[in-house]
């Protein structure tokens, strides 16, 4: 059966998707909380000392070598990890390795995916390549956008991409980790090193539940590498390379608040509704992004908790400086981050215990016993669309163009009041609309909508509108502010869309949300 | 089949084995790295968030309704850990509830076991336990020694409980976990509280692999409990209690060398060994103890480091006053701790990122990709017996009761170089016999037997009898120390023991290397 002809079902969000994809089987999204998994956590092969170096050495030449030694072939899935970001050095030279073998047909299942991973075009054009299950961002999108994929696209939030490790969903056959320290037994961290990342979360799954296990680092250190982030135990290859990140594209070294008044007008506002709700207060805990919006809104939940004489309890953080200095100046107990935005943040993360390294497994996975996503007291997250029931799309542009990942943005929908602080159009194109193009995020879980223009509690949220009302802080509808951009900007266009599905979204506990579709190219 | 049918094969070492055990077929030993695993890590049930309460609180109102809630019945496997020692509260009270509830046939699968444990002989009395799959120190094994226990008792070493949870030899039912801090959702430490016992490794595997995880605790902090050594993502319930360990049985407050004249010129003659067969170097790594005489050699090994200008990179621990003075003053690199022995050592992996809390999956699961039990220059052990082979014995005594458990010691054998620093006689009885009463240690990794009369090394290290003999250290064969001894003491009598096996001796790859038998009582 070709993907053309692949069967699509209507799922519990009423959206499209496929019952199959790439040959497996898969479930369409029930619901929030509906789908109870039955199964069992994928059991890797026993591995024996017996076989592994005595010395702990486990350092092969190069890469290649290594890989090749991990039993490369056609069909693998090969996975790494996007601590590096746009400075990632290691991707494109392990599909390099694979065309010159000759292998085929392969899986790329990268935490994330950035502009610097665009050479990978040429080898999803020419079969080295199979598909990215993973986010695509700027040209692999647009690539894939196109129809030029082979196979399917599958995009997970991070969480979902831990749950799909781990429930066996997908199975790695090698996975390479890229290390800015290591030691020859693979033990490796992100916090030291002239390519430091901050810490290595993204790659735990991989490290856990992979087949094979490569560390590749250029700051080998004797052993014990300490911080541990990635246990060598779980490790086969090591590898010592001359570079293994460019320093100046995995941290920027600034981070900046945004300068555009608009925005700086919904960063008060989204702070102006959290005291007036009271959802800020002693102790609370906050989702801080990086964006210049959320960092923002950030230094104003920073002055509201000065003002009070408040603490936060922690900070889910994306950190850069801003919080750091919280954290170093008492206004915040503990930093749970999941990637360092700046030198600060890895300083911190370094120097700091109370800086804490976390995973998608701590934060995000939906098939544990709980994870502290939900624990948020506010989570300030951003969208690309919203539509009129609060559904949010944060991958696909409104020309249905597939630019973005999904992040840990659908884990922290969990959290107890989630904000979008959106601008009510971009380009002229208003952001509210009927229908999102692409279902990410269902609006049950989304509780408000700051704009420039007004603020927008989500119906179900009796109390929080209550709240406000007491506070005197006033509200409009959604439709009211869809409205009011309509009024700008006209009715937006529809993108046009062909019926090939290019990729599917994937929910937090692996059933298929939504299809992304072939754009019509002229 | 009655145990007393069972039947016995030869294994690997010439040792008498059953095939069966407690109705679970078992692996004779094949010898040390023969027996190569082909299955796959145990799996459990995946869980869902939306199976949990999503403001994290997992409290339930006692350790009664948590077991009941876990669903407590007949035939289970319950876990714990030691990391309290004989101050353990909790252990007693998970088996009375279960005898008030009427619950039998448990299998009781604790890390270790101490004297304090003494009142569980009334349920293996009555068959409420029906077996101790763990050590079995003082009135617990005297009790098993005889013949008491209705099922075979297993002994692991550290490593190899934990690869037999990690491969499903094992199927841990409830794991409790007594916690000195942890918050609501389960995630815990033992760096604070009152009942401090420095970390929580023991219970790791427990966490990761049981079904039901139970953490309880008598100092409950607010999300989020840092650090967290155990993850609460993989906590059911959380159980807060008045009082959860007895702090002065948890820790001495005291670390004390030995006194004994004997002991001393031991811990001597161990490092002037170490010192002239250049075992010990700049950058060297070290297993040391917390016993009178261990603690001694470690003074040694100190002593020659700051003599030679030189630094140990890390410090295998059993962690006291004296490695934390070591790694405050610069001499050491890192502990790398599995257990701390009194409040400095707690002090310091609390405040020293370099002091770190290891686990039996860091430092001794045989069934992972290595170990750094492996990457030990010098390991110093004890034992109770050793023979002409370099066999050894850590479990029973020459009388045939089995008083101690197997700790870390079996794995700790994989070091580079692995001393024995033992007495020639205890009690007017020989130490050094022909064969061994239970086999715990393969004499081909057993490199250097140490006693107050001389020092024997095994005769495989060709390159250690060379380096002695070249630094005009006198060696003596293990044959000669034997005959000392004999000549002092008399040739020492057998156990009297009957056929019936009361407990199984586990290798590091959960092959059985020895049975125990019971004793002969008058």
């Amino acid at each position: 059966m070709s993907k053309q002809d692949i069967k699509l079902v209507k799922n519990a969000a009423g959206r499209m998707v496929p019952e199959e994809i790439n040959g497996e089987k898969q479930i369409p999204y029930q619901g929030v909380g509906k789908y109870i998994p039955e199964g069992r956590r994928f059991a890797p092969k026993l591995s024996s000392c017996a076989n592994f170096p005595q010395d702990g050495n486990k350092t092969v030449k190069d890469l290649k070598e290594a890989l090749i030694k991990s039993g490369l072939k056609d069909g693998m899935t090969i996975s790494t990890h996007h601590h590096f970001r746009n400075g990632d050095l290691i991707a494109n030279q392990i599909f390099d390795i694979a065309h010159e073998l000759g292998i085929k047909d392969l899986r790329w299942y990268p935490s994330a995916s950035f502009p610097c991973h665009e050479p990978l075009i040429k080898y999803l054009k020419d079969g080295t390549i199979n598909r990215i299950e993973g986010s695509m961002n700027g040209a692999l999108g647009k690539f894939a956008s196109e129809g030029g994929m082979a196979g399917v696209g599958v995009l997970r939030s991070h969480g979902g991409r831990y749950q799909a490790v781990q429930d066996g969903e997908v199975q790695i056959d090698i996975a390479v980790i890229a290390a800015p320290t290591a030691d020859a037994f693979g033990n490796a961290n992100g916090v030291n090193g002239t390519a430091a990342s901050g810490l290595l979360g993204f790659a735990l799954a991989d490290s856990q539940y992979a087949d094979k296990v490569i560390v590749v680092t250029d700051n080998m250190v004797p052993f014990p590498c300490i911080p541990w982030q990635i246990h060598g135990n779980y490790v086969d290859y090591t590898v010592k390379v001359d570079i293994v990140g460019d320093p100046e594209k995995i941290i920027s070294g600034t981070t900046n608040i945004t300068k555009s008044p608009d925005r700086l007008l919904i960063a008060e506002k989204t702070a102006q509704f959290c005291e007036a709700t009271e959802i800020i207060h002693d102790g609370f805990s906050y989702q801080a992004g990086a964006g210049g919006t959320s960092l923002s809104i950030g230094i104003y939940f920073e002055e509201i908790l000065r003002r009070n004489n408040w603490k936060a309890r922690f900070i889910r953080a994306g950190s850069n400086k801003y919080p750091v200095k919280m954290l170093e100046d008492g206004i915040v107990d503990y930093i749970l981050d999941g990637q360092t935005f700046d030198l600060e943040g890895i300083r911190s993360m370094r120097e700091n215990a109370n800086h804490v390294d976390t995973s998608p497994f701590t934060s995000y996975n939906y098939h544990s016993k709980g994870n502290f996503a939900s624990m948020i007291d506010i989570a300030v997250l951003g969208a690309t669309e919203v539509d009129v029931n609060f559904n949010a799309n944060v991958v696909t542009h409104s020309d249905g163009y597939l630019l973005h990942g999904i992040g840990g943005w659908q884990n922290c929908l969990f959290g107890k009041t989630v904000i979008l602080p959106i601008p009510l159009f971009r380009d002229r194109i208003p952001v509210i609309i009927d229908k999102v193009t692409t279902l990410c995020g269902p609006g049950e879980l989304i509780d408000v909508i700051v704009t420039e223009r007004g603020v927008a509690v989500n119906p179900l949220r009796k109390d929080l509108i209550e709240k406000a009302k007491k506070a005197g802080f006033k509200l409009k509808t959604i439709e009211q502010l869809k409205a009011e951009a309509e009024e700008i900007c006209g009715i937006p266009e529809k993108p046009e869309l062909e019926d090939k599905v290019i990729a599917v979204i994937k929910w937090v506990d692996g059933t298929v949300i939504d299809s992304v579709r072939k754009v019509k190219t002229k």
